[in-house]
């Protein structure tokens, strides 16, 4: 039998109760005869305590220090767990970032993994050890300074060993069951998703489907490299995330899922001169005070004025921050008003099979239409739909595509469907 | 102005406030025009606290991952003091002691410093950056592991960086005003000696002086490194400890200071066949159980038996291994009986003046006497002499001691004398 990676959020590793619980989970696979490398993030809430203290010395503390300081949550909770698997009579060595061969670029806070150089896994996988590995954290390459991956990295890191070790599965432990039809909270009828292709992941994830991160998923994908979703609190198969050949994909089922997204805002740039370079003058204002914008959409210029409105969706937390940016760039841009909201939300449908089934997108405002919902903005992909509505009508949308594309459940109750952490 | 190597203790940096604090005095050094390398242990508690953690794990975490773990608290602290110095407009760096090149023998709990290379300290500091150092650990030379040094692990990472940088002085911050002719608590009139050679502070710490940890005199003597202890929350000058010339040591006080120590057993073995090689068998099968001896006496052998005794001392938390040792050995060995005795301390005298001027061994002992102390044991050095008394004796025969000498102070009582953590 192959190599298993094996990844632990904060929660499943919370105190030394869970810790224990998650070490025999190990041995468990170890015993089963798969070599086992393990990532792990930092206990529950390590990092907000560090962070706290951080707060307390410094307002605005330097990014190679807060990497310096986070990357000790992992280092508590990593040599814990390898003592509680040594406990049952099982060797195990734990490794920081660095020690795994993480390399990063050196942008701290959020670096991007360059790199994985593993001998010192590979080392210890040989001689029959079990391998407990940071998550979160690398080791830049230009400077050797300690980094951290900013979020999902975790995820990252446990999917970039795994391809980096040629691993037959990264599994990845949450406190859910795998990945949903709808968000359980919204839509009691949701069911555990058994499969999905690495893209309709991808748009799932991007949609607001907390359980995954995009970058993890971008990272597997990338290495073909076989993802399973599960809880660390039960044995229950969960969801694989995989490579789905194209004849595969004829039978796999139309519709995914319903992903949902609170917390966006919108601004309205009101009569923007319509002419080549207004568009692109606007979003290097936004994206100069580091705000990612998601949908656009451009409305007809008017004949009569010359001028048109162009709208984008942002996170709302970073709305201040883009109007603020826009109103100092009135003059130089030449629009007339700005308009925002921050009271809409995000509802995408997604599925690979929507490729090649016409009548999706009819299927999908008529429900709409049939919930009384007012779609404010659009946008699509090959294998999503994506809408903005009011944010107070986000769970009837959910539900309605839910019920429309047939997704109920008519079997037991989904559990709560939560995010991950680091 | 050269460099400045500075080591600040637990209790120094127990919390965001005193950190601060030590920040501003790092920072006022630094404006002095100085290079500035600080060599730091855990905040307060984080030890025990992690300490406990493993305890919950597991009942004999391995070592290794005991270092893993303990590691962790220095990472913490040197960050945040990183950052409260970056919070005053200094550059900072933290480096841990692996990225310190504190390279280590793989002992882990009570790793040997075998080099060090500190190679990106001379780089941060040529940079004009402040270096920040995780006291206690290291990274061993064979298996690249993380270690930690043990007890006295942060005094001697800073003197073996001073040592390896060439500084012109290690600096030992603690919560007291440096090294006292005696314990402050025992000795209201007890003074703070204003230099001391490195022979004195040996042999001071080696007889119960809790300020400095023999290992770090040691490598301070090796390196003629000079060390100034002194108080964190004072700026008054402290206690240098220096190489101090023959012809110098001619004029210095005749003698430094009372030390003393609680905490020791005595094992009598009654009845030893007096015949070459018994002593040896004894001291190995105590070796072997780990335990340290200190003071040994031997009785003159009764020619009627061909028996003798041989009186030993140790920590009285190690009396219950040795003498379980001994017992199993007692047939071996073939002495008659072993008596222990737990209830002893010893109180020592030390001064390098010692050496050339004689009666100081008839006026220790007419003290003892006048304070009717009665002597157990008597061992001494050419600066030095111990004695074993009864331990709810050991606060008369210092005062008894320190004022036959003459080192009661007539100036202002001294602050309370502590211990250093590690």
């Amino acid at each position: 039998m192959g190599l298993v990676v094996q990844k632990y959020g904060g929660s499943s590793v919370a105190n030394a109760e869970r810790i224990k619980k998650v070490a025999q989970r190990i041995v468990a696979t170890r015993k089963e005869g798969h070599d086992v490398c393990v990532v792990v993030s930092a206990m529950g809430d390590t990092t907000d305590d560090l962070l706290e203290l951080a707060a307390q010395v410094s307002p605005l503390p330097p990014g190679r220090e807060m990497d310096m300081l986070l990357t000790a949550g992992e280092r508590i909770s990593m040599a814990l767990l390898a003592m509680a698997i040594a406990n049952l009579g099982m060797e195990a060595r734990s490794f920081t970032g660095s020690q795994a061969g993480v390399i990063t670029d050196s942008t701290h806070g959020r670096a991007q993994i360059i790199d994985v150089a593993p001998g010192r896994i590979r080392e210890a996988l040989d001689h029959g050890h079990i391998a407990i590995v940071a998550g979160f954290q690398g080791v830049s390459q230009d400077t050797k300074d300690i980094t951290t991956l900013g979020r999902g990295g975790s995820d990252t890191t446990a999917v970039a060993l795994a391809a980096a070790l040629n691993a037959e599965v990264c599994e990845i432990y949450t406190d859910v069951d795998g990945v949903f039809t709808a968000d359980p909270r919204l839509v009691p009828t949701a069911r555990r998703i058994a499969r999905l292709s690495y893209e309709e992941m991808l748009e799932m994830a991007a949609s607001g489907a907390k359980i995954l991160h995009l970058r993890c998923v971008e990272y597997a994908r990338r290495f073909a490299l076989p993802i399973h979703v599960r809880s660390s609190f039960s044995t229950k198969t969960g969801t694989w995330i995989v490579e789905i050949p194209e004849e595969e994909q004829m039978e796999a089922p139309i519709i995914s899922g319903v992903a949902h997204e609170r917390g966006e805002a919108k601004i309205t740039v009101v009569g923007v001169p319509d002419k080549p370079g207004e568009a692109a003058q606007i979003f290097a204002v936004v994206a100069d005070v580091g705000v990612n914008i998601d949908m656009i959409v451009q409305n007809v210029s008017s004949v009569a004025t010359g001028r048109t409105d162009i709208t984008f969706t942002l996170p709302s937390s970073d709305l201040t921050t883009a109007v603020e940016a826009l109103s100092k760039a009135q003059a130089s841009i030449g629009f007339e008003s700005l308009q925002s909201d921050d009271q809409i939300g995000k509802v995408s449908l997604v599925g690979a099979g929507m490729r090649t089934h016409p009548g999706v997108t009819a299927k999908f405002f008529s429900a709409m239409a049939d919930a009384g919902i007012n779609v404010e903005m659009i946008s699509t992909s090959q294998i999503r739909i994506s809408v903005v509505v009011r944010e107070d009508e986000l769970p009837i949308a959910v539900a309605a595509l839910h019920s429309a594309f047939d997704l109920d459940s008519t079997g037991d109750i989904a559990t709560v469907y939560g995010g991950t952490g680091r």
